[in-house]
Order: structure tokens, then C-alpha cells, then sequence
């Protein structure tokens, strides 16, 4: 599968989004090494701290349906924004729990742009140190 | 499916628990209309403030893959705790902006008991109102 | 100090919200025993769910602050809802974890509603153990 | 102030964590134009993902203390680490919604290393756009 390709699956993923709230959909999708895609949308809450972001959804529900991380080939994630747009800071975090510093992530819009990055570019100094655990 | 069956697949998703900080795996499944069964697991952080529960999990992984919230029949959660599981205040408001007050909710431990509620009991005087938006 | 007189305060602390994205603003202050009061106000964030809100951030605060929880008298919250304002899930779970289930929680809106509750009603069947920690 | 006083003030904030689950104690010190110090420390809870980081925490505060974000001067972080403590992902989005792109921002650890850094760095290609809002 390629990046456009993987970059459509997020776009099918976006329909699903519920935000009522911010009217802003996202969508992400995550490539597995044997051509499985598994699909994340944001979620919104009344109490908005509540809400999750497409990325951490698409991670979450990846384990939650028996997937093994380790089998992450690459990710893409799509919104409609003016420039490809970019994961929030908490996402990256998520994303670095699980992914290599150098796992493919795809930021696109839904006007064609994209951009090819990774948590190395993303989450620099990542934190990952808890003393005395 | 029966409440018993449910518990079960319950506990299947928690054995796809990723919590190396607490070791405290906790495991949900949600029933729908058509007999598909929606398996959540907790997911944990480094930055502990951006780990995921089991029960949201669920409940956002089913929206992710597609399916529709207004379909869910009931719901199970289970963990190794001595009375039946309790779900966390957070839990309990996000499941608010999916279920009906009245949809069954049954907590359960790995020792076989179990208890059977709802949203109504679980969150009196629930938060839904946001006004100007 | 009386409930009216926090209710006051918390209205004073809801001036201070950060909500561009709800345009909801909510206040909180919680009474010491030596009179202090701490207030808190919510927090919004582009990315919604980085949001805190007014009762977390008001408890959290108090902490920081170097006071201790233990010393805590009741706690006031206000919103321009229409009947008083509810916390949500993710707030009674964290004032679980400081208050006592009979300690003073007073909801308030402002056009002069009240209602006096506390945990035990707000959070029944509260989620306190994690085993193997 | 000097960066060195502002790690003493944060390494007092770190006095104050409720931190139970992790044992790992963090504070945070900003320091405002008119030499007031706001301080914050991470605040654990029984459900993991409800735990605040002393960095948000100490923003937070600030607001909730009727202080004004746009007079911050300089962040200070400091935990028990190996190398100067890193903020995680969510801090840094909460950060970059109050500080500007070059505010200074001093990582430390209690052996004396530190380490001066900012937003620019520490987040790049930030996510700040919510369209339609």
C-alpha cells in the first residue's frame, strides 16, 4: 500500500468522526505489515478534556482489537486544514510509546498536500523516564 | 448472548491490556443489536495522564471501526478487584454521550461476581449541557 | 464562610476561564478551614482534550499552592447553566481521590439556583483500588 | 531571578506531589515579569489517565490565580531523572497554547544538570488550527 493509498483510508476514517462540538473532523489510519488498516476518528465529549484525538484512537483501538504494535509499517493522518495537518502534542507522546522514532507518519489535508515525517521530527527529547517504577 | 457471555468476552479483551506502570489490566466488551461484540482494553502512558480505560477504549474503538453507538445493547467491564469493577468518573461521563440512562452496564471481577447497572445509577445529575455553543 | 459567600467567589474565579472554543466559562473555589480560598477556573485547549476544567484545576491548584487537601471545608462550582451546574465525571473522580464523600459540594448557576450535594451522591460505587500496586 | 533560582523554586514545587502510583515527584516553577513565582507539581490519580503534570499544573495554576500568561518570563521543570526531565508530549501542547515560540524553558534534574530549551524546539510544526470554529 502506498502513502496516497493509506492517505484515503484516513480520509474514509475522517466520515466517522463525532464532534459536534468543534465541527473539526479528523481522521487517521495505521498500515500493518500484513496490508491490515486499522481506523481512528477524534471523539468529543461535553466536557471537552474527555475528547480524543483520531491518532491516539487509531493506537488504542489497534490493541484493543488484538493487534500487535510492533506490526506498524506506517501512519497516515488527515483533516482539513489549510497546510497538511499536525498531530497534537498528547498524540505524539501515545505515539512514542509505541512507535519506532522513525515509523512513517503522514500528515495530509484534503486538499493533496502531504508531508512524510516522524516522532524524531515530531517529539524531540521525548520523555520516557519514570524513576523508581 | 447472556450477561455471562458478555463478561467473557470481556475478560478476552483484557488480556490485550498494555499496563506496565499499574499491572492493573482491565478488560470491556460491548454487545450490539446485530450480535458484534466490540472488545476495549486499558492502554497506559509514560505520562500516566494519557493513559486510556478499558471502557472508553471500547467505546471509541467502536466508533472508529464504523459501527453506530445507537445500536449498543449492553455492556460489560471487567478487572482482578475484589467486588465487581468500578468504572472511573471519566469513563462513566464519556459513556453518557453514547448510551441511554437506562442501557446495562454489568461490572464483574475475575472471581465471578458480578453486578448489573446503568448510567442512571452511576452518574446522578449527569454534566450534557453546554450553553452558546 | 457561607455556601453564598463561596458561591461568590467561585463566580469571581469563573472571570478568569480560558474557553475561546466553548465560549463556556465555569468557576470553582473550595474553602480551607483557616478561610483561605482557592479558586480555579477551566482551561481550554485547540486541542479539546487538554482541556481542564474549573473543579480539577481549582483542587489541583490548592495542591500546588501548598496547602493541603485534608484541610478542605466544601467547595463551591458555577456555570451559566440553567438549573445548577453539574460536575463532570472526570472532576468527582478526581475530587474523589482528596474529598471526603460528605464533604460540602455546592452547584450553583448564576441566577441565584444552588443545590448542596457531595461525592457519595455524585460518584456512587466510586473506583478507589487498583490491586498489585 | 536567575535560571539556577528559578530550578530552587521548582525543586520546591516538587516537595508538594501527590504522586502515590508512580513515586516519581515533579515540579515546575514560571516565573512573571514582576518577579512572582507560580508553582506546579504532578497530581496522581487512582485512575491513571486523570493524573496533571506539574508543568500543566503550574500554567493552570497561574490563570486560575488571576495571573496573566502573557507576562511569563521564563518555565522551570525539574524531576529526579537521569539526564535534565524532558515534558511530555501534552505539556507541550498545553505550553505552546500560552507560550510564545522562544520563551525560555529550563529542564533540570536534582543532580544539577540542566538543560535551556523553548517551544520552537521542543514542538515543532505545532497543531494550532481548528477550522470552522
Amino acid at each position: 500500500m502506498t502513502e496516497k493509498e493509506l492517505i484515503k483510508e484516513a480520509i474514509e476514517a475522517r466520515k466517522r468522526t463525532y464532534s459536534p462540538y468543534s465541527h473539526f473532523g479528523v481522521g487517521a489510519a495505521i498500515l500493518l505489515k500484513d496490508g491490515t488498516v486499522i481506523k481512528g476518528t477524534n471523539i468529543e465529549n461535553v466536557s471537552y478534556g474527555l475528547s480524543l484525538c483520531a491518532e491516539r484512537n487509531a493506537m488504542f483501538s489497534l490493541i484493543s482489537q488484538g493487534y500487535d504494535y510492533k506490526d506498524i509499517v506506517m501512519m497516515a493522518v488527515v483533516g482539513d486544514t489549510d497546510k497538511p495537518i499536525s498531530p497534537c502534542g498528547a498524540c505524539r507522546q501515545v505515539l512514542a510509546e509505541f512507535l519506532k522514532p522513525d515509523t512513517k507518519i503522514i500528515l495530509a489535508n484534503l486538499k493533496g498536500d502531504f508531508k512524510i515525517t516522524n516522532l524524531e521530527e515530531l517529539l524531540p527529547y521525548t520523555f520516557t523516564e519514570i524513576e523508581n517504577v
